[in-house]
């Protein structure tokens, strides 16, 4: 059965923000195959295996297995809670912040074609919704009943203090909002509690875990009415045949890397490797950190991923000359609106120069110290010659 | 890596239709494990893999590979083609068959929920759509534009003779209509030509292939507007990190299974197996086939599904007697949309207590003639008892 071909000694990769690296460990050894809808014998072993992966996700994320639902990946998950707008009233406005993903941002632009109200939640010059932010949007969308901002950004790592934004929507006067939360680069990077953060909904994608692709999930607090729809499977949240493999699959990766004491753990190993690469970029002349005013250790960021431009190389220049060095790092997200454009470092008001010229560096649990260390000198070593 | 837990040899599988048994032998013994859509070396390679397994898909199917696009499985293919029509003029009318798969009707009652136009093109006591029936109802719905009609019904194995259709829709006045077709039980199965069909787009999905589940594809002929977006991926028809190792298992699926020669020999074979099984089941005082008329070797219906109903049994009590008897069947659908009912027999004017008492008996190409035969001795038996 299948293997990913893995990197050969002499490459160093970080991109874990755009897929990580495959852990076999993370598929099952073994899985029924039936269709778990059907009433045979094959099909009620796959029905079993299919709510055992769901008790065991719900368990590492803490929350019921009635609100996990197995989709596709995280743009899907996040479509379902767009769409199911279009079964809400007409007169509803959805905000979601400045720097989502484009499988949000781009779904809400087919919203506000279809003739629906969307509107934008602005970000600090860290890339962070902040309170102030929250409430002038919301005063000037009154209306809103549906927010979709993100627990970590994928490109620069900002880390949303949810629990406070959502204080503010949960007290403010009218109709409940629903408040969804991509934590696709959140969940077994940062610590982090579903039921503390009180978010209705949440998205995350096997393959960032070092599962399978085309596997995810959507926790979900209350059953939601969806668009798409067919069997009857996942509650009727997400219809097709369900992909029990993956659903296990997902189970054994959330296990091993999403367990609070594992994410504890891990947390710190990564932000001591960031300390030292902010640390020696902060002595490169040429380097400038994006937001520049981001510190060594710095909990308003994921220390997973790392956003910096290098004076007078184009970050594509930096991705392929640090390619043909044994490195793999990108210019932002794999999963770009339009080539070239960095519509979450325009948000964040950086200049045009510096956004054209900024690269995401991103690791993972397998990342070493070492690798780190060869990133920088290879950096340098560029900065030398270009 | 993965291994599906196989039937022991007491148990005869009988529900292909539900989902093939998976063969290791369709997935890739290793595969490229970057993200697709990102620059550097990993990346590139995945999306090298990604392209092959595109082209070698075309070539099973007949089509350019820019026709071809990956998505999680039939009924998100299906869902694709629906869903543009959001994007397109609300005066339009989308006519499904009676008979299609709830992936179809259900989301066609959500279209008509939003305000659009949706119609039913009625089937003949057989199951098919004729010449006439679809007349009818583009007279009824002149502003039709999507018409959906699948290939192969999965509840009785009815084939449709898209050609004649077409041509129908082809020669008619006014603007064009969008042809789709849902092949998931047709693609591998019944001798068939997308391009002769003629068709706009098509559905399959691997797992009815003996491929992973979450794959599938969307053949489209020309590039359609869709809802559900985000990072641009599969040209913008199926957001979301590319599934490089499902769309490798599904190449080495079609080309194991759907190759032309391949599904002329197996065919053959599938029909002399059913041949024995129809005319056993005749023999059968209490049998009855679903259509009555469906005969030994009909070629108005695919080798593969049988639909039979026994008299005074109700369908769940057969699945259940015969799945303690070591064979799994079922009465319908996995997918179904609400329990117990049945409206694909509806739709062909099969009366409730046949319906009720309705099974689907379907096959695969490692099915044995005495495996047959077996099943055929366990109904009688069962019969004895019942």
């Amino acid at each position: 059965m299948p293997q990913p071909v893995h990197n050969t000694p002499e490459r160093h990769y970080f991109d874990w923000a755009a897929t990580a690296i495959p852990e076999p460990a993370f598929s099952p050894g073994s899985f029924p195959w039936g269709n778990p809808s059907s009433l045979h014998s094959e099909g009620r072993k796959a029905r079993d295996a299919l709510e055992q992966a769901r008790a065991r996700c719900a368990a590492v994320l803490g929350v019921p297995p009635k609100q996990i639902y197995f989709t596709s990946g995280g743009t899907e998950s996040n479509a379902l809670v767009i769409y199911s707008v279009l079964l809400r009233k007409p007169s509803m406005t959805v905000l979601a912040s400045a720097v989502e993903h484009s499988s949000v941002l781009a779904n809400c632009a087919v919203l506000e074609r279809m003739g629906r109200q969307t509107g934008i939640i602005a970000v600090e010059k860290d890339g962070r919704v902040s309170i102030p932010a929250l409430e002038r949007a919301l005063e000037k969308y009154p209306r809103t009943r549906l927010t979709l901002i993100m627990g970590v950004n994928n490109e620069t790592g900002a880390v949303t203090d949810m629990k406070s934004l959502v204080r503010v929507l949960r007290t403010r006067e009218g109709p409940p909002v629903h408040v969804h939360c991509d934590l696709v680069q959140g969940i077994g990077k940062i610590p982090l509690d579903l039921r503390d953060w009180d978010v209705d909904s949440a998205s995350l994608s096997a393959h960032k875990l070092g599962g399978p692709r085309g596997t995810g999930l959507l926790y979900l607090r209350k059953p939601l009415e969806v668009i798409y729809t067919g069997g009857g499977q996942e509650g009727g949240i997400r219809p097709g045949t369900e992909n029990t493999f993956g659903a296990l699959a997902l189970a054994a990766a959330l296990e091993r890397r999403a367990a609070p004491g594992i994410v504890q753990e891990e947390y710190q190993k990564a932000r001591a490797r960031w300390k030292w690469l902010i640390g020696a970029f902060k002595t490169l002349k040429r380097c400038t950190l994006i937001p520049g005013d981001r510190e060594q250790e710095d909990p308003r960021f994921s220390p997973w991923i790392l956003q910096a431009a290098f004076e007078g190389i184009p970050g594509e220049v930096m991705v392929r000359a640090l390619d043909d060095a044994g490195f793999a790092v990108s210019t932002g997200s794999a999963c770009a609106i339009a080539g070239g454009e960095r519509p979450v470092l325009a948000a964040m008001g950086v200049d045009n120069q510096k956004s054209f010229e900024g690269i995401r560096i991103s690791q993972g649990w397998s990342t070493a110290m070492e690798e780190v260390e060869l990133l920088f000198e290879a950096i340098k070593s560029i900065l030398g010659f270009l």
